[in-house]
Parts: C-alpha cells; structure tokens; sequence
C-alpha cells in the first residue's frame, strides 16, 4: 500500500518566477522520506543515523516535473515502494496538489553504513517492513537486483 | 495571546555537528510567521503576496541561540507581538523542545507594498488584529515607534 | 564544447553524514546553469527573467550519484548542450572533483513565458548560442524533439 | 584588518517578491565566515571539524537589513572581529553591493569542542590570528567577555 504524507509549499520554497524551485521539492522528498521510515518502517531518522550508523542515500533519481506549485499550496506526497534489493530499493514518489499531480519521481535509495560509508544489507526488520509495501503492490524482487 | 505553531527537526536542516544549521532556524521562523498570518492575523501569505501586493520583509533580528536543536526534535515556536508601529511590528519569537528554550528572537518586520517596494501602514484588518495581540500582553503602542 | 564552472562544497550543503545533502547538488547545478548562460549564452538570469520575463524552469532530470562529496571539496561541474528544440533543449551537467565523477544528470530545460507560464520559441540569440554548444558536440536537432 | 570575500546573489537566494530571502543571508555569511578561517586564520572548516573536532557554533547575532538585494547582485562581505574571549569572539560582518550596504550584523561564535559539544578556549594558532585582527582594530580584550 502507497503511504501517502503532506507538505506545505512555504515562501522559503518559492522562486522569484512565482513557482517552487526545484531543489526545494527534493527537500520536501526527503522529509517524506523521513515520514515513510518514521510512520511505516518503524525506524525514525534519528535512531537510524545516530543510534544504529546507518544512512540511506539516494543514488539515482528520475524526475518528471509534470505542472507547478505555487505558494501556500498544500500537497500530498505518495511513496510507493517498487523493487527492493539486498542493500537497496526503489520507490516511486508523486506529489499532488488539488488532485493535480506536480511530479513524479522514481528514487534509489541504498542502505548504508555511515562508519564504513559502504552498502550493506538492510537490517531484517527493515527489510521485512519494505518488502510488505512492495509485495503488496505485486512487484517483489528476491533481493536480486537493483542490487 | 501568543500565537503557536509547531516545526520539526528534518534531516535538511542538521549540519555535520549533528545540530541545527542556524540558517534552516530562520526559514522555520519564517514558516511560523506564515502560520501566524493565516491562522491569527486571517491573511494568509499568498493572498497578501499576490493578491493585495503585500509583503512584510524582516529589518531586524536578534536572536540568542540557547541550545542546540537534534535531528528528530519537534519544536513548539511561539510568537509574541511586542510593539506596533504605524508601517511595522516587533515580534518576539521563542523556539522550545522538550520545554527548553532553544532560542529566543526578537524580529522586527515591516509592511511593505510590493509594486513601489516601500513601506506602507499596515491595512486595517491586519493592524486590528495584531494589535488584539499586543494589548492582551499590555504593550500596546500607538503607532509612533517603532515606526 | 562543454562550458565548466566550479562550486565549493559549503558548511551549508553537508549532512549529518558528512556528505553533500543531495538537494543541494541541484542548487549547485541550478547556479552553474545561471553562469553557463552569463558566460557562454549571452543572457544573465537577472535580465532574462525581469526584462524579457523569460524563465528556463527543469521539466525533466534524471541524475545518477556516482560518488559523495564531502566539506571543502571544489567540483568542477562541467554543462554539455545534447539537444536544442524548438522550446526546450536538454544538457548533460557532470559535477567531477579532484579528476573523480560525482554525479552525471541529464536535465530538460523549457523556455517559459513567465507573464502567461506557457512554453515559447527560444528567442533567436538564445537558440543560436545553445545551437553552437550543440553543433559542436554533433547532435543538433532541427528542433523537432524534444519539443 | 577587515577580511573581505564576495558572494554572488543566486536565483536559489531570491524570494517572490523579488529580493534575498534573509535566511539566506546567513547561508552567505557563514560562507564568508569559512573563507575567514581558510584564507585568513589559517585553519579550513574542513580540518577543523573534521581532524580538530572543532566546531564554532553562532550563539547570537543582530543584524540590521539595510537594503535589498536582487538576483545577480555581487556582494562584498567584510568579516571585522571585535573582542577576543577565551572561548568565543565577536565580529561584525557588512555585505555591501556596488557600494551601499545591504545588512550589518554582530555575531557572536563560540569554540566548542564536536565531542563533549561544550565551550574550550581557543587553540593556541587560531586565537592568535583572531587576535591579530582584533588588535588591528583596536579593541583587543584580554580573555575577560564575552566569555
């Protein structure tokens, strides 16, 4: 099931052309990226980064930015996961404001350990909490790829 | 009364000291400014931005840093109304998590109109109900400093 | 020929992992789009967008990152024109430091009118300039895709 | 002596009504104030959080916003340091363009120690340099405030 989560386009994301810059939307990505570990996997960024040395950088990113935001709109943010792999996964992630879809972005994230900064496995209670969004959207992967 | 909203610690706004980077205070700062607007004073930013071609720039900032802020920290932000001048108002902003101050702004903002870019006496509506705010905490000034 | 400019990792763009925040790559990009049209297409982004109200908003990226970035690292980010129609034209941005890719991204810019926010005709010094860079790299379009 | 480096107005910097959106200001200042560590006292931001596990933490500042910037505008920046503690130091930083200032700010950073995240004194290198600069100006203090 997509998790779905909210962002509110704020003054300090909007451009002097009157829309939101882009480089904003990736902020707003990673805080609902922040919400879908907090909410739905069950581990919070904090205990992740500071208690268990374990980051989850993005190292693919495809977006299609499909029609503008503009200041005080109130969008909706889904994630959907899509593969999940043994030290990664990919998720799709939407924005929508008033039913109108803003953009579309498929994201790579890895599994990392921030003392060795390497790949590793994603822990099971993590890896178990992905794979139940992906099955359930029908598209699990047996670890073998995007890696 | 004064007015508060909530803000929380995202991963964009820890710097590699695993604490807030003072800047990311300001833009949530600015944020609970918009709250305040739209939820209290009954205008919100984009209606005074686009619509009515005001904007309420910052021309003056203190702030004392008392602690640090960590990655995950829900902050309550606090907004005081202190003085109301004819074209500006000084505010008083506290942030506080876990009921520890964690900084402590005193922001002055002026009404501007945007198409000439200069200050402007504050529209009626909005006047009245800062000044709601500042007379229930005693300090009403009438309009002469600071400014 | 590719255009190259450079952008220091700043205390600002770190994360609490010590790498480059990835959203602030794309302010980076963004900055080294406004020099490559300053120095190498004739037309800053001051006079573009308040005089001839033209914008170049990102409709499309897709970015691949290669390897992080850490505090006080200089990247030379290096912008090659791939293809040029008739209202956008796409450019591969490669962000390299000491001789080491970082990230590849592949961005679609539109021309926007930004009085009516629709896509217009690049205006005829513009599209020369980015027809150079284009011809030079030998994969000028005549402006039927990508649009 | 002053310390004077430039920073350069950014669409990324710029707010819908047209002007710098003041938490960026401070992204620019802290950028000047690690050019002032780099180029000036000796010691990059880089070897000093990462190697010395120094940070230097801003625990007040004041700032006036003198006139607004817009997008293209080149800033000088002048870093003055006021007072010498043993583990903080004042200074006042001016960004100016095409000769009329833009904002002045005081700021007050402390030396803390990354591990046990509380004040030390000064090392030894870096408290001479700012020293140096203090006395230039005149108002040398022997270690006594702010603290």
């Amino acid at each position: 099931m997509p998790f779905t989560t909210r962002a509110q386009v704020r003054f300090a994301d909007v451009d002097p052309a009157g829309i939101v810059f882009y480089p904003r939307y990736f902020e707003m990505l990673n805080g609902a990226v922040e919400d879908w570990f907090e909410q739905e996997l069950g581990m919070d960024f904090k205990m992740m980064h500071l208690e268990n040395h374990i980051g989850v950088p993005t190292v693919r990113l495809e977006t299609d930015f499909l029609s503008p935001s503009r200041l005080g709109d109130r969008l909706d943010i889904t994630i959907t996961p899509e593969r999940l792999g043994r030290t990664s996964c990919q998720v799709t992630i939407v924005f929508a404001g008033d039913g109108v879809a803003r953009l579309k972005a498929h994201v790579v994230l890895v599994c990392m350990d921030l003392r060795t900064q390497r790949p590793i496995e994603w822990p099971a209670p993590l890896r178990a909490a992905i794979a139940r969004g992906v099955e359930e959207d029908g598209t699990f992967e047996a670890g073998a790829t995007p890696a």
